[in-house]
């Protein structure tokens, strides 16, 4: 599989490659996103009916604190009851009923169709999260505050990656220190970089017209994003344990006004905002998920809104949050088994190792995680590139790593056909009574592009050509293409006219692109 | 669920153990080997059958070819039949009786009893395999020809490392040129350096007797060996596609007299001596591992015996070999669920990377493959630790940071326990209306040790502090820890009587240790 994407500068020559493409000869990529997962059950169903249970339980007796009126207001009308300590119980009828309501799955719309996706059922996609302060920088490999022009590479980087589905802002622009004008250019930036499916947080409610109304003129005229919206709302409408968020109300109805899907947040963390036990764990965070989502749909039944359930663990002996676990895949597949036993979209966070340095802690961390959460069958897999040091950090090495470890994910999710071309009797038969091998045969040549993934970083040299060509580390592999890309893609999705018309009307401090 | 099978051992010693626990203050492991695995399932049970038909199939009409006479007689007696082409073909219902007869599990002794593993059922066990002609130098980072030294060194780093059950030798002494006195210097370095079980090739059928002889001399007396056999023989009956391989009947008959378990390891490779599509490739490598199951069953029916189908990849763009990659791991995650769907122990390869620097790319390829082989439930996981390179190389830093990565998949495999006490209703209540938080709880504490995992390898600092100790890579602090066991733990684990009347006997050249 070759990863062309970076290439992708402009329609024309895009169109152009397209066609020189079918007629040369299409590698096929045996490992695309979108595959059915679920192969993985870390829990059966029996226990995932008794943490669903106490997750009822849970709302119904002990309820969420800190209501915002509106909210009270809207929810004691559709059966909720608000106790004289200000909690609001929903009795698990209610519950019910809002998952009943609420959206199975729904279109997650790319600026360019080609990066679709849609969110729901079985299909598992990996992209990214995160809001690292910190990014390694290439030249170094030091960490340093994250810059916007470092979003700005990371977004261009997610451009030509074939394995981000979607790319949420990673990291958080620090030069800019005024909170309307970071929301403003950090959506610009997203919108600037890829036509990919993309995500942000909105720090202000009052952020998010604007952002709309900047998306429209990208895309040509007024009401244009609420046709496909191309970018979702990162929000954290809880607080562990079990309190609604200030302003998650005014964001959610914000968002719901423009159309912009709404990806609702739960990140308790085992042991300081919720219970040590893997169990007790995902009772209450399926609890607050269940909150977040009878918000949501309280104020529209139905609406676009991904169920993510992200249990983070805390390392007991500091305090500090550590994402790289048995713990914490256990935690997420878990989490993404119980979502999708709900029928909801299912967002979980993979990928987030504690290392610093890109290594062997990282690689292990990073895999272990992707793959199983891929496997238990989340929808959308967060976190899942260039993400380090405990989410602190970001990395444009271990996103090109990363992406190419997400193939091997991809491959093992699309699991193993079974069926008479694919059992090969024939074939077995034809090699035991002929050459006495597979090498060559057309069975094999059909299976080689179709059925395997090959790395183009990882090295499969043998020891001796390996040292001869300088003993490489696959970090160092991946600086190079990083820098490359870096180099040679600088894309700007927002067409002149466009973009005059933005930098009039916003304080726009990235600078444009050629 | 806790699985503390590792010390099912007798009931006396476990409750003594349980004593002892308790007075003692002991840190409880909480991902300890030997937990129940099955929760991946890369086969739907309707394709396994599918597969395991095939298979039958394929021994029943296309049969084994190159046939020692000795075991077309005794097949032939129990309803094999001899084609005129000389092919031994199997009907369906005599394979069916052989694995209704075959040994379902068997215990694995150590010398120290403390080490005893019961191999079978739904228990993941991991431990080493390999035969490294190179060995990453500990100094220069570079490979070098594998020696007797390097030998002993990675039997005495298995002797300390808690995940390695056992030590099957990673490496070749490259340095031994008789095979002869290769087999025999084997043999003692691992009897010197671990009181774990191990194992070994048997590269001839001659060196059977002289290598138990001496074993019987390191347990103090003739037979001693039979009674707790704490070395098994790894042998490759067949050499694919479908035909016995030359010396096995010897071998094997050889390992039966002497009561030596035998792991009959079957490593076709995709697209080269076996079919490149997986489900052809399980299907015949299943049927292969079925050959050899009869083989050692018409000599004894129920001989110990691990039915290791390990399914290997080349790379069809250059024909190499390579064994980290998500169809590798599908590949023995799904051989894993056809064993032990047959009943019979099974064993796998895994962690086998392709990187030759400890690197990110090891690491992932080493988790990925790790982590889903065990939750796929195989009995014995082989390959996984210190293999690099394609298994052409051995690295001990890679073997010190796997087996801190096999405790994240203990842990992961250990699952997700549910009930009244981890399900914390009551914890989450109290935690809501007192402090808000569960920081420092009787519950909290309860969990910490019990049910978390916290590496020491692994680094967890945030990206200054890490700056500021040096930005130390994992693969230096193993490097650090590799060095500080082979200066310190320097066992040899033969009394000097027997080592006196050993070395009489034998040409042993690994000098006395002390």
């Amino acid at each position: 599989m070759s990863d062309t994407g970076y290439k992708r500068l402009t329609r024309g020559r895009a169109r152009a490659e397209r066609i020189a493409s079918r007629t040369a000869k299409v590698q096929p990529n045996p490992a695309p996103p979108g595959p059915a997962g679920g192969q993985y059950q870390p829990l059966t169903d029996a226990d995932v009916q008794k943490i669903v249970a106490t997750a009822f339980h849970i709302l119904a007796t002990i309820g969420m604190g800190d209501v915002p009126a509106v909210l009270a207001e809207k929810a004691t009308q559709c059966g909720a009851t608000l106790t004289p300590e200000g909690r609001l119980l929903y009795p698990q009828s209610m519950v019910e009923d809002i998952i009943d309501g609420a959206a199975k799955s729904f279109m997650f719309y790319g600026r360019d169709s080609k990066h679709d996706i849609e969110v729901g059922g079985d299909r598992v996609y990996y992209g990214t999260g995160g809001a690292a302060v910190r990014t390694q920088d290439l030249d170094t490999g030091d960490y340093r505050e994250s810059t916007l022009q470092d979003l700005y590479d990371f977004t261009r980087l997610a451009d030509t990656r074939t394995n981000i589905s979607w790319f949420t802002r990673c990291c958080i622009a620090t030069d800019i220190h005024d909170i309307h004008d970071l929301d403003i250019n950090t959506a610009y930036t997203l919108a600037a970089g890829t036509t990919k499916p993309v995500g942000t947080a909105f720090t202000l409610g009052s952020s998010v017209d604007p952002i709309i109304d900047m998306f429209d003129r990208v895309l040509g005229s007024t009401g244009k994003f609420a046709e496909k919206p191309f970018c979702k709302a990162h929000i954290s409408p809880v607080i562990s344990p079990l309190k609604y968020g200030d302003d998650a109300v005014e964001v959610t109805t914000a968002c719901i006004k423009r159309r912009v899907p709404i990806n609702a947040i739960i990140a308790a963390q085992s042991g300081a905002t919720a219970p040590a036990t893997l169990a007790g764990m995902l009772a209450q965070t399926t609890a607050e998920t269940l909150a977040a989502l009878i918000m949501v749909n309280v104020f529209e039944r139905g609406y676009p809104m991904i169920f993510s359930n992200w249990p983070l663990v805390i390392d007991l002996r500091t305090g500090s949050f550590a994402g790289g676990s048995g713990e914490i895949a256990l935690l997420n597949a878990g989490a993404a088994q119980i979502s999708n036993w709900l029928g909801l979209p299912s967002g979980v966070a993979s990928s987030m190792s504690d290392a610093k340095a890109v290594d062997a802690q990282m690689g292990a961390e990073k895999a272990l995680t992707a793959v199983t959460t891929g496997l238990a069958g989340a929808n959308m897999v967060y976190e899942s590139s260039g993400m380090t040091a405990s989410l602190l950090g970001a990395s444009f090495e271990a996103f090109v790593i990363d992406n190419e470890m997400l193939s091997h994910a991809y491959r093992m999710i699309r699991g193993i056909e079974v069926n008479d071309e694919t059992l090969a009797f024939d074939a077995i038969e034809q090699a035991v009574n002929g050459e006495g091998h597979f090498l060559g045969s057309m069975h094999t040549m059909d299976a080689m592009q179709r059925d395997h993934f090959y790395p183009e970083l990882a090295n499969r040299d043998d020891p001796r050509t390996w040292s001869d060509n300088g003993s490489v580390a696959i970090h160092q592999t991946a600086n190079k293409i990083a820098r490359d890309i870096l180099t040679n893609h600088k894309p700007h999705y927002i067409d002149d006219v466009a973009d005059a018309a933005i930098r009039q009307h916003y304080n726009i401090l990235l600078p444009r692109q050629h």
